[in-house]
């Protein structure tokens, strides 16, 4: 029988596979990958990168540790997001995590009084800066949740520009119980769902459904589990079917505006759609529309001539 | 056989009645719409307004342009919801539209590049002034949908203070699809979803249906299509039952209080307690209450004596 | 048969017995409430203050008047809040209501023109002040409601960290109908629920229902009346397991970094995190954890050894 390490590897194999079957057009995994999966001689990655047609899978990869957050977790999370950020052929990131676990936040080996104050800070702040950086990249990072995700896990799912999780999928802040609240979940989770809301949790640690999750905001889309890999596609599909550009400038003015009181948000927000319609692709579109054909981007921010 | 234009504007005569028969209380069209219903002679006016008893009633009238946003469309609403604002007979507005779609966001037309940049920033301040106006004036403005809204017509959805929908409206940000990233409608709908729904939104131009609206706090109140106008009626009738300077002065204190830290919110709207209280009409109010009888308001901000 | 005084008593005394039934441990009742029980001879209180076990019950005790939150109210709930608020062994505070009416709001008779300006700016200072309190002391304190909550009733339920209402609650704010916008309920409300949602019960008083408000977010949790009770001990009973430090910590760094942009709010949350860490109960949690057996808090803000 195979050891639990083989049989999680090919289920994730399975699982690229499947994506490789789902997407239309050619596969290309980038290096990494290909050698990863066609020797099977490297050290389990913590995380795996996939990508094909704009669209990036990372996968959180260490099941048997519950895909825990831990400095090399957050490391790989981090050097996944950024690998290549800038190229035109990415256009959408989906994380998502092998095993019933999506993630269960920091490793708590990692926060022992042993490890010390200053290595304490380290993992805070490589874990504020991944959650940061999600929503600071020019392009849209979807939380695919299929299980339970917690504490840093849970601000994870809640740090991603869209979430969309299975029924089956639990949310929770437990950090009160073993004497750590979660502070730092709280900014994204706070900010995500109702207060009371959010303080029940953090008070309690007592995990929320998928639904109640959906109901508060902390997920925009539930799905039955066996839909979920198709549903989570169709939402990537779409984004891979507009302009890079535009969706850029869009993700980074949506931030950057609602941290601004109203007038100040609009005067951003009309200075951004008049940059928008100098793109050529913002003019391609309107002509596109207004000549009822379908669209052809450049996905560059050349300008339109006036 | 009636030509489109004839029979849309039937249709909306028709509504018109249908609104004066269910108002109790005597009918006085202003001047303008008198003229315009009694000679047939004027050109079709791009928004109609219809006043009677407190409540204005203004409709997106170009429904063959989908109730396109346009320049002469903004400015038409503009000087529809700023008539007369200031006389007290005007308690509530009501926005509403012919046709089945309630408005489809800026006319394209006026966003190519051959119009140019300027004409580009003039469209968006004219549309980010009818925006705040709606926040900013010292009646309540109730959005009524029966349809869909799209880009600045969701905004414009999002921006009333109240908004009811019928259950088969429909809500959506698809600038993205043409090239043209909603960002100036994602001020006003990312004040009034979570987030990640107004990024889903945003990223994919998939509408929402009204429940969801609902759910996400896009509408306060989903009724059949046969109860908008009753449901509706109700809320401005409510409204009319009210002292006006209360309401205005409640309405200016809730968007600034809103603002604010939690501290400076409770100290400006402590203040405007103890300003309210010292208005006759706040004075009628509490005496009316302790005398078990309907106050009498005099609609002004004229003070009570101590 | 008896006054109804003396059968109010009766009920909120069979109230207390159903508490103590439900509670485990030791019954210790702090000296006011004994003797008030005891001899029946003192004046009825506007509040009643009951403790065991960590757990203290302020039971707003006016239900004649409805229990509007006059001057006395406020400052007698405000003094059984802060009773020994630092003592370690009060972990957390419920607030409910004798009667069918939680609370509706402020005491009329102290707004009226012959209490003068300056009496009703100390009404809304002392309203404001035992707000604010709820969220800045160390503990958490849950809203129990069983009937209608309306004007700073309300308030009082938006502004506790957690709410559990019975499904026949009802939520208002009906001042605009007497006059009186609810501009102070509204800093509270306006935090809680979504703009439309509380600009609709503020411009209306329309009352919306229990499910509403958890749709809403307003309140945490619904449940049948006959399960009010024990839902909301339960949760009471779960913050009696953590320890009171973390607890605390957590709960003035939620606020405080939720009044912050999102990068100041995770520099503020991550000093948190290495703060919580540096406790003996931060250390005992983790170690208590990784050896899998339950944690003994010392409920104190001692170091942990480096």
């Amino acid at each position: 029988m195979a050891s639990p390490a083989v049989a999680s590897k090919f289920c994730l194999f399975r699982k690229v596979l499947l994506f490789s079957r789902l997407a239309t057009k050619t596969c290309v995994y980038d290096a990494g990958m290909k050698s990863s999966f066609a020797t099977h001689a490297q050290p389990e990655k913590l995380t795996v990168r996939v990508q094909q047609n704009g669209i990036r899978n990372i996968i959180l990869n260490n099941p048997k540790k519950r895909n825990a957050l831990s400095l090399s977790m957050l490391n790989s999370l981090q050097t996944d997001i950024l690998h290549e950020i800038e190229r035109e052929d990415l256009r959408v990131i989906i994380i998502s995590a092998e095993g019933p676990v999506f993630s269960s936040g920091h490793d708590l080996k990692e926060l022992t009084s042993s490890q010390g104050r200053e290595h304490h800070s380290k993992v805070f702040e490589a874990c504020t800066q991944v959650m940061t950086l999600i929503q600071d990249i020019p392009v849209p990072v979807i939380a695919k949740v299929n299980g339970i995700a917690t504490a840093a896990g849970c601000q994870l799912v809640a740090s991603c520009d869209i979430a969309v999780a299975s029924e089956k999928s639990m949310f929770a802040t437990p950090g009160v119980n073993i004497g750590l609240f979660c502070s730092t979940p709280a900014v994204a989770i706070g900010r995500a769902v109702p207060r009371k809301v959010a303080l029940e949790m953090l008070f309690t640690g007592t995990p929320i459904s998928a639904q109640d999750a959906l109901l508060h905001g902390l997920v925009s889309k539930v799905v039955l589990e066996e839909k979920l890999e198709e549903e989570t596609l169709k939402i990537a599909q779409k984004i891979c079917d507009t302009s890079r550009p535009v969706v850029s400038l869009g993700k980074a003015m949506f931030y950057r505006q609602m941290a601004q009181g109203r007038n100040t948000a609009y005067s951003m927000a009309s200075q951004a759609m008049v940059d928008n319609l100098a793109l050529k692709d913002g003019q391609e579109g309107i002509k596109s529309f207004i000549e009822k054909r379908q669209p052809v981007w450049t996905h560059t921010t050349d300008k339109a001539h006036k």
